[in-house]
């Protein structure tokens, strides 16, 4: 399987994002990250000041995983189906978050263990691959033209949403079980050990923690065949809506659309999509630090520095629609602040009482 | 002096607001500190759910300091009245912030060092207290009646602000050299050393900060005799700006009124307020934790957990104004989720195969 070559973002648009930032009404350097993210935008967008994002939109990929009934979460595999209508009806804390921030919502199928009768409506299942992931403790999530048809599904969901006008792209995920599997591609990617990368998850207790723990080994020992291997990867120990946010990752990048993370399941996806697109990280920023452990190896190995530490543990897309004010306001003060030289701004470069002004 | 008496924030409602939480379509506290925020405005309004703040007002206190002229900032102090004008003009960082969050901004001159023909518009001056606050390394920032004025002139700005109808509160401020009385306020309250409070403001360089730490220990000494009593503190090491936010920050509090603290000034005048008026932290969130070394204290003083840390250090209420948006999501998301009941979301108790549905 081919994946897209990613350009990087223009750096010299970066430089004269900084450059702005220095000529503005306020001392170098003092919005600190806000400034950063400026220049990041600038350089996604290729533009200085950047636009501030008018559409930004969540994508929720949602999937079942085999492992759910091996008492790795602290609710039933049905939440799942349950979770998908609540996106729908508009009452899921993504939905509330995402208006608060002028954000749509679109929520896909990939994966949800679902009686046909109870379908939802055909746009939402229209990538959908199989009822539910398989069981990552004791068999493959997929077979191999399903990793295909999941990865080539993100892509074009991806594709759907650029050429639909998407100017910031927030994944997001529901799946009950489904920090298992990032669990263990997490592990297979960094070495880490399945205590290391084991969490809560929705809420397991000590008992819940203990299988989880156990499903991870088993999972992992299954993934060494595979690792570094990303699609082998996804295919034995990962699921259709993880190789869906592969897809979706790395076509964003490829077609130089800003991403903002989420937490630890996007964050699975995310080292996959860089392992298998070098390069792809470099249009995203972490918008939050998940409490999940194995949130923060994906947010090292990545080298991205997450902008909200909330303890959120959600999911859904929410750390990532909860930066999104963020970003508006490090793209709007480019544009909107006065220059120093503007507002008749006196300098001084020794500290003393020695001023003149600029301009 | 009196100053107010502080009722505390509803708790019951703090309590309600956490089972309304628990209820919610969500694994229970998977939402973390947006969970805490909404539960702090329900208690604050008396109202569960919150009522997302619709009238947030930024009024930036600005005064200038006779130590600018002993070299502790990278800027003269002249920059003081042209921020203010900038402020006015719409064109500085808090103003795009604001209008990003949907704030309004009111700048009042409690003692900026200007001829009385550049005066701002009779508004801005009108609780004016004197040009420059006093060389704190020297002589007192302060007379005992200029102190009672900006104090009272603090509380009758706080009363305007919220018979006005602003329902959250962002104090900034601007005054060039202010980090200095500031640091040295935080020093007297902390029994910190010198070197543990100064920082490098709006950017001085090595020199400037061995003035600076210098000027921070001399009126360190000039304060020993007024530790622990606000007022005269205030007299002899703070200044007009600092005591009019002292004031304004417990009459806020005295009305009931939610407030984010910005960075290190405001944090400084935070720790004042709460000595003279006991409780009144309890209406306060820290917007964000500052770069500046003394706001650490600041915060681990008050107990505050800042909602950012983005290596801000420019101050006007920007660290405060930047929280906005996580405010008004925590109250979006009491009033606007499903309940898992309504959702028909399945519980299970033990994390395995027998989901039972609530509701």
């Amino acid at each position: 399987m081919e994946f897209p070559a990613i350009e990087p973002p223009q750096e010299q648009l970066r430089e004269q994002a900084a450059l702005r930032h220095a000529e503005l009404a306020k001392p170098v350097g003092s919005l600190g990250r806000l400034e950063e993210l400026g220049g990041w935008l600038a350089a996604c967008q290729g533009s200085c000041p950047p636009r501030p994002p008018s559409r930004a939109r969540v994508v929720i990929f949602a999937g079942d995983h085999g492992v759910a009934h091996a008492g790795v979460s602290a609710y039933p595999p049905q939440v799942t189906g349950q979770m998908v209508a609540t996106f729908l009806s508009g009452g899921a804390a993504v939905n509330v978050l995402a208006a608060v921030v002028g954000a749509s919502v679109r929520v896909v199928d990939m994966a949800v263990d679902q009686e046909a009768e109870d379908a939802f409506p055909p746009p939402v299942g229209r990538h959908k691959v199989r009822r539910s992931s398989g069981r990552i403790d004791r068999e493959d999530a997929l077979s191999a033209e399903e990793t295909e048809h999941a990865l080539t599904a993100g892509r074009e969901i991806a594709d759907e949403e650029i050429d639909g006008g998407a100017d910031l792209l927030l994944p997001g995920e529901m799946g009950i079980g489904n920090t298992t599997p990032a669990a263990v591609l997490v592990a297979a990617l960094t070495g880490a050990e399945p205590v290391a990368v084991v969490g809560r998850g929705s809420g397991i207790d000590d008992a819940g923690w203990m299988r989880k723990t156990a499903v991870i080994r088993d999972a992992l020992r299954r993934a060494r065949p595979a690792e570094r291997d990303p699609v082998a990867l996804l295919r034995s120990v990962g699921g259709a809506d993880l190789a869906a946010l592969v897809g979706f990752l790395g076509q964003a990048a490829a077609r130089r659309t800003p991403v903002i993370l989420d937490g630890l399941v996007v964050g699975a996806a995310a080292l996959l999509a860089e392992e298998a697109s070098s390069g792809a990280k470099a249009w995203w920023v972490a918008g939050h630090r998940s409490a999940e452990p194995a949130h923060r190896l994906v947010l090292e190995r990545l080298g991205l520095d997450p902008l909200l530490d909330l303890d959120l543990r959600l999911g859904e897309g929410t750390g990532a629609v909860a930066a999104v004010p963020l970003v508006q306001m490090a793209a709007h003060l480019l544009a909107g602040m006065s220059s120093s030289a503007d507002a008749g701004i006196a300098m001084s470069d020794g500290g003393l009482d020695a001023g003149r002004t600029v301009g």
